[in-house]
């Protein structure tokens, strides 16, 4: 007889792990493991969230809509297109949930996000894990990976956490040799990032199609990742299919002020993104000279090869510098470092040239 | 040929309905259709957030642990069996999809919060309404209700929409007759209202077993509904699946701060359920004089019979008065009125005595 409920989702599985604590007093930590952004939010943002406060005892506008409108109006894209969630993961767990249960195939990257698979395993889906090339998709195989029982594919551009992208011909060519059953993900949580004149976060293949869908969010350039702001933006049937998943409350009321707020200073953003890329730059290229090459990025990190990953980050840990091991991403041989300020930087350099010094 | 994707969830089905706009400028709008606190957060919480706002760029702690220890304190329980959420609907909903799939059944009371109807839409069980004795949970016909396919059982005491609840002893006999591979969900979101000597959240219920897990919020009694806070209280087996099913940053940052700081401040919390009482009290006698009697409540709100419910509820919007129809509960001769200020209270009765002058 049984004694306790069964639950249909193992204790087992896969996890975020946890990686030590770094030494030395927190306040002269630096925080470079979680991609966020080492510049705060903007000004406008916090005033806003300060203004609101005498507020919080009321619950949020449930569908968003001053938002979705600001969101709708700096990106072009019509508002009843667009769904807000607490978090772009919560955005993309939902799709997963009104599209995927058990014996359904979800088709991805070997080296995506690794919530792409966790998503799967609580659906009851089966993740189907394609190899890379280079350690970027291969949207060739990708589209054999494809079977009867594929439900969903999801492609991150760039992809965390390897930094790298596929140009928009090279998006474009998966969506256009998808069947239109099959939902397709692109989730551009680093777009703002993404210098490279041939990359799309994808929001014009959208149009024409009920299957293509684009995942966004507020963590990062945007600087709001404490507030929980994601978004999508999809074909008006996958977008109704989605508000019938959604809390009631699910974006909170902050921070559905906080991203209007935001998105009306994107001076702030494009100082953001500029301070990044030439940080970003610069620290490639030191780690590179010393001997610890970095895998081509456009988001706000580096994916760097070390020849010991776990002593490096050991050492790090030892400055009260915290980066993020990604052995559970099966890159074990690589740390991802998120870009901060100069100064977070310089001090990431000097420690891993004491490292090289002392003992690479 | 299928040319697009086929969710899950059909487009069709329940959802929380709109009710038209009041009349007057907003600023003098009355609202008390959401069971929201009329009194504000403390002004501990409200300073608490203010003092986060330059971190919202970083990440919420993952598993809220500093809020978890402080709900263990308080309402002494241990710490790893509190688990916290985007709100107690996303708790709620996460046992939902721990526990029921497809052919499984969700067994609880008729006039139940309408989302446990559409969570067992979206997890795909068949939800299993069982009829109530005056308007309150009758434990004998949930237990005849129950099957071998029953996954969960849900109670919620004080229940919303109707006010009404059970005795401790009924609460026990659920527990003491369910068996213990079902879930039962203790729903207890009003629980802070609650006066009767004989009320319990059910804290001390789940001791013992593998099945019992007591959900709470702070968007009532602590004013935080903005915010979105939830936390659940359960056997250790049951949190740390529930936990497997939790994202990253489920609760924002500044809503784990504001609830601690709230925490702290139980003095102001026990004025708003001292204040709430009594304004509960004086309203349903003047409605009762009025002619429209109110279920017995202990919930911050009151649920009040009217010939014509739908025509009082218009004649209110008309005066700038946002009360609750519940139609969509099935309980169309009602509308659910929340509990403000004395202020809101004496708007409320004379736009009501009004009515009744004028068209009752």
């Amino acid at each position: 007889m049984k004694t306790a409920p069964i639950p249909y989702i193992a204790e087992a599985g896969f996890s975020v792990t946890r990686h030590g604590k770094p030494s030395g007093p927190p306040e002269s930590w630096i925080q470079l493991a979680s991609n966020e952004s080492s510049f705060a939010a903007s000004p406008a943002a916090m005033e806003a969230v300060r203004r609101a406060i005498g507020e919080i005892h009321r619950y949020p506008e449930p569908s968003s809509s001053d938002l979705r409108n600001a969101i709708a109006a700096r990106y072009d894209l019509p508002a009843e297109q667009i769904i807000c969630g607490n978090g772009s993961e919560a955005v993309i767990e939902t799709i997963y949930r009104c599209y995927a249960r058990p014996g359904d195939e979800v088709v991805f990257s070997r080296y995506s996000f690794i919530q792409f698979r966790i998503f799967a395993e609580r659906v009851g889906a089966t993740a189907v894990l394609v190899d890379e090339r280079d350690y970027t998709p291969d949207i060739d195989a990708l589209l054999a990976a494809v079977t009867a029982k594929t439900k969903i594919v999801l492609l991150a551009n760039p992809n965390n956490p390897t930094g790298t992208w596929l140009p928009r011909s090279e998006v474009r060519r998966l969506r256009d040799n998808l069947r239109p059953d099959i939902v397709l993900v692109l989730d551009a949580a680093y777009a703002e990032y993404a210098e490279s004149e041939d990359f799309t976060a994808g929001h014009e293949l959208v149009a024409g199609t009920e299957n293509v869908i684009v995942t966004r969010t507020f963590s990062k350039a945007f600087g709001l990742a404490g507030l929980r702001v994601g978004w999508a933006h999809g074909p008006l049937s996958m977008i109704r299919v989605l508000g019938r998943m959604k809390q009631i409350g699910n974006v909170n009321r902050l921070a559905q002020t906080a991203a209007i707020a935001a998105l009306g200073d994107l001076a702030f953003v494009n100082d953001v993104v500029r301070t990044t890329s030439a940080s970003r730059r610069r620290c490639a290229e030191a780690l590179e000279e010393l001997g610890f090459p970095s895998l081509p990025s456009q988001g706000n990190f580096l994916c760097t090869r070390f020849p010991d990953a776990a002593a490096v980050h050991a050492f790090l840990l030892g400055q009260g510098i915290v980066v993020r091991p990604i052995e559970d991403y099966g890159l074990g041989d690589f740390l991802r470092i998120t870009i901060g300020s100069d100064g977070e930087m310089d001090r990431l350099i000097a420690a891993l040239k004491q490292y090289r010094d002392e003992k690479g």
